[in-house]
């Protein structure tokens, strides 16, 4: 153990175990985590390379092997809640994506979903076994995130009661489906249907894309790998291009909308029942946010207290990097901020759970806040944690650079999800629509529930735009409930302002068209969604104190929570200025009291990443070992890089030999 | 030609080309610049694959190929001129590192500059030749920025008259060099010099690592590959430790600093003359940061001109992406900045070659503030451009994760800029050094010259804490000397404090040491720095204006100088509201004029990025290429994927198949 990291522990005011427990939800679960990670690193048939030494074609070869010996295993093993196989996929693949995740992320579910029973008879056993391979293809060359932009089509036709699925432009071409290039046989399609002449719309149809038996692709089919990405090197993300492939009618998905032998189309009786899932999704989406981030930040803390460098006393030894202020005011607000999506991440979780159950009973009146949350705190929190996670890069200086640290990685896997399920921007404006649309409300008489039920002041109190000199809102810095206050009142400021200048230009003289005034305020009216989310996950996370029952660590979460919310204060203030929720004097004493919290949280930082409990082997860093043996092992990994296969590499007598004589 | 290209471009309101002109420095060299291009894309020699597609060991085997090809053919062509060289180099390799860098960049002009007549004659021309291939070793693993604490050791034996260079533990391993793991037979080491008992501090050797026959590692040398990294797959940077190898005591470098045969240590004239080679290279970087910020410009608005996608009014086609607000208010304060550093980057090119000759003459007054600024300037744009380029990737949504579309690559290659050459903060902070001297300068009295000249003023005027109600110090958001002399107001205010603080926290009843007061304050330092960076961007961006004259072009530079400045300010309101350099009043005004902006800098946006004129292949991006043609070719790209060799991978029927019978 590196002496540093066993004094830093020493030191450390509280137990991260208990904090481990409160992060897992309760002892027995992590207990059970660390057993099915046991079941994975003591099975001799995961043997594990690093993936960085390997050709991209090497990558998916080990991924796929990897992925059908998990299957295997996870049924030995009796292994199928879905929490549990998330842990042993995660285990298995370190934390990467694997070629199978659609067919066991999405395909499966689709077919739980949206089939009827009995095309569920028919597919689902052949899916479970692996017979049919299945991937989900929605996204095309041209259309993303606005499905209706969607062109491939699937026409119907009754004398053959059949769907002829087509791609009429290059743009149409299906193309990002994981595990579409190489190892599906099947595909859920999104398609617009045409049906007795008309566009129905999009629906979804299982569509064989190879032969099951010699894996060729079907006739009409065309179907590849996209090419190399920044990172999902192991999934074969895939090319998908129909020339007027016919499937049976019984293909589409028909638990909601149907399609009838003689082509009549029969509407599904809602259509805000889909939103689950992506609600499910983004949800998940906060929690890899959490994940990605705390990954990063133990790597950059752990190693921050190994390494030394330059001097603060001249002459003394080199101090440890993490006592440099400027490092820790780098990595402590990114480690509040872990903590802090942490907890966000399950209360979303709980939350969709707790709708969920609802919604089977006939319930949606939460749905549209659920929606509207998910969407904006999925592109909240993996934008903030894609930043932070280069942040912790850049802070291990040089090293951080190298594929050993781990962190590229980390990066390269997490960054997509600032694009996927909804691009960020997007999400942000969705938002935005709820809290306008909930701000129209209250001005119309409504009372609103939930997180945006502090419109129901606006009203009553001033939303001052601008600050009157020596007077504020904020009353006491160090209470973290005014500070919740605080920034529940920059929201609704924000809010309002954007949803009154949205309406001004539609009101105004020139009659702006009003998707046209939407589009003008968009700027203001992400800035606004952006407010609402800080909101949120400050409040969440100072309402997470409340369950802290052991008395250590409830100190040190609110030491972190305080600090979280003062860090982001401090970021914008120009918003609590430009509000009047704090004064100029107001602003100093918060920048003075973050650097004081610093060092309040210094001799926790290594106690604190340590109850992300990480394994070395899951955190795949040599930077971020758990027993700071750093510099040995980075050597050790080095020797293994393919360029030292030989010591002289022939291309020196191949090229520069030859040269020296010409010149 | 794409259609919405065309249109945007016949829109623009100025010729390109005259900003092309602006940017190179002259028509002149424009077309030099476009020539030497073409030197190298009429060459079948040089013909190109994409490196996306290939191993690492292949990117390293492909890239000595053309170096080794480049340096024959530059000479053949008569480049001699190190700006030729460098354009040369930049179209053989399209942007990225090469495995030669480290020799042509850094190993032959510390011959030129360190080395005795004696040495130069003996070593230059093999080197030259390329009989000699060298590196500079400098860093270690265990140390980086802070060159002081480098362990290797250098120990003169009078009796034998050699050096002896030694690795005495794991962390002084050499850690990174370029072209060190397969490529060079030399090195210039780095290390601790002792003789006759005492260390003399770090001295330069040239010490033969490899065998210049067999190119077989020396006795007593372990060097290799460090191992794949986040980008810089061409280079080979590599490590090298040594077990007590010994070297003539002719090899040190011995220009400046020298050891006489029997050990006598002789001390150089001055160590200021070392600077200069440092802020040559940040001011480089500093025009690297520009580059790289605008190729990701270039790709990211063409891109958004040809996709389409979303509504902004409802049945009507897909607008744009350029036409939404969200991604103007993402791309253009990219641009702007882009325009920013390109100017800063040559005001910095043109100061180095004036105080080159200054120094020459043996005037270093101008060399502290040089020095203080390139390091500031090098960490404010470096650490604007990775964040930029970034952003541009994701601009572009799921295609900007693809290697096609070029962003990827950008990114990993600039990103060590934040971290090599010294890491961003360590920079910011020594510029902080340097104010703060400056200010208790002025305070003693002295009058300053140069970019801190308004330092001087700080003991009349008031450096005004707090913002008064009312009043303001800004009178017109529209002039844009008015702006500069805010950003101005606003790094007097934050030195001022930065080092108010500092001071009272040594006088302070508890009398804390210098060091640690200034570690304390260190987050302020820094913030106070890159104000004062900032300041310098905007003036210098301002004082460019003056030397456009093509009408079209200063009206549209003009409108991009404004908005870079009040983009500026609507990002850092705090700082302005809280120095009462603003009012409330004027940020709301402030930014709705950047949103203005954005409608004046759209029907110019792609005409701007086409000023910067990259071809295709130097661009190297399916996303960005000049006639629009995306969809296709990105299809045609996708089909050359190692991925898509086989249509049937065997590990389909190697690990699936066996699967399906078991499960």
């Amino acid at each position: 153990m590196n002496p540093y990291l066993s004094r830093e522990r020493a030191a450390a005011s509280f137990n991260p175990e208990t904090i481990t427990y409160i992060l897992d939800g309760s002892p027995e679960r992590t207990h059970r985590r660390r057993e099915i990670e046991g079941l994975v690193l003591n099975d001799p048939s995961f043997q594990h390379e690093d993936p960085n030494f390997l050709s991209r074609s090497e990558r998916y070869e080990v991924a796929i092997k990897k992925s059908a010996l998990m299957v295997q295993k996870m049924r030995e093993h009796g292994i199928s809640d879905p929490e549990e196989i998330y842990w042993f996929k995660s285990f298995v693949h370190r934390g990467r994506p694997e070629p199978l995740d659609i067919h066991l992320g999405m395909f499966l579910p689709t077919l739980l979903n949206q089939a009827t029973p009995e095309q569920q008879e028919r597919l689902f056993m052949p899916a479970w076994n692996l017979e049919i391979i299945g991937t989900y293809a929605q996204t095309e060359m041209g259309h993303g995130t606005h499905l209706r932009g969607l062109e491939t089509t699937a026409t119907y036709d009754p004398s053959t009661q059949e769907f002829i699925l087509n791609s009429p432009t290059v743009s149409s071409i299906k193309w990002w489906p994981g595990g579409l290039g190489k190892t599906s046989n099947h595909a859920v399609v999104l398609a617009q249907l045409y049906t007795q002449g008309e566009c129905k719309g999009l629906q979804a149809f299982i569509v064989p894309i190879r032969h099951m038996g010699t894996h060729e692709p079907l006739p009409g089919v065309v179907v590849g790998d996209i090419g190399p990405k920044f990172g999902y090197d192991e999934t074969d993300n895939g090319f998908l291009k129909f020339d007027k492939v016919r499937i049976p009618r019984e293909n589409m998905l028909m638990k909601y909308a149907k399609v009838e032998p003689d082509g009549t189309y029969v509407k599904p009786l809602s259509d805000k029942l889909t939103y689950g899932t992506m609600v499910f999704i983004r949800s998940m989406i906060v929690g890899d946010s959490a994940r990605s981030l705390s990954r990063a930040c133990t790597i950059a803390i752990r190693y921050s207290a190994v390494r030394h460098q330059s001097e603060i006393r001249a002459g003394e030894p080199e101090p440890q990097i993490l006592d440099f202020q400027t490092q820790q005011y780098k990595l402590f607000p990114l480690l509040a901020t872990a903590y802090a999506f942490q907890f966000v991440g399950s209360y979303m979780s709980h939350t969709y759970h707790r709708i969920s159950a609802e919604i089977q009973a006939g319930n949606l009146n939460e749905l549209p806040e659920l929606h509207a949350l998910s969407a904006g705190l999925k592109a909240f929190t993996s934008w903030a944690a894609n930043a932070g996670i280069e942040e912790c890069r850049m802070a291990c200086g040089g090293h951080g650079y190298s594929r050993s640290s781990g962190i590229p990685d980390i990066y390269v896997t997490f960054t997509p999800s600032c694009t996927y399920e909804g691009e960020n921007t997007v999400m942000m404006l969705q938002t935005a629509r709820f809290l306008v649309k909930s701000y129209i409300a209250v001005l119309a008489g409504k009372q609103l529930d939930g997180t945006v039920s502090y419109l129901n002041d606006v009203s009553q109190h001033r939303v001052q735009p601008h600050p009157v000199a020596g007077r504020s809102f904020l009353k006491d810095i160090n209470d973290i409930q005014n500070l919740v206050e605080a920034y529940k009142q920059r929201a609704a400021w924000l809010v309002v302002a954007a949803a009154k200048n949205v309406n001004a230009d539609v009101e105004s003289a020139r009659k702006m068209r009003k998707e046209d005034a939407w589009n003008k305020n968009s700027v203001d009216l992400v800035r606004a969604s952006e407010a609402h989310c800080h909101y949120v996950v400050v409040r969440l996370f100072a309402e997470k104190l409340s369950e802290v029952l052991d008395v250590a660590a409830h100190r040190i979460l609110s030491s972190l929570c305080l600090f979280y919310a003062l860090h982001g204060i401090s970021k914008n203030t120009g918003d609590f200025l430009q509000a009047g929720l704090l004064t100029a004097l107001q602003v100093d004493q918060v920048q003075q009291r973050v650097k004081d919290l610093l060092a309040v949280i210094r001799p926790n930082a290594l106690a604190l990443v340590d109850a992300f409990d990480y394994s070395d082997t899951q955190l795949g860093s040599v930077l971020g070992r758990y027993d700071g043996n750093v510099y040995e092992n980075m050597f050790e990994w080095a020797k293994k890089s393919p360029l030292n296969k030989t010591q002289v590499h022939e291309s020196f007598h191949k090229y520069l030999k030859p040269l020296q004589s010409k010149l």
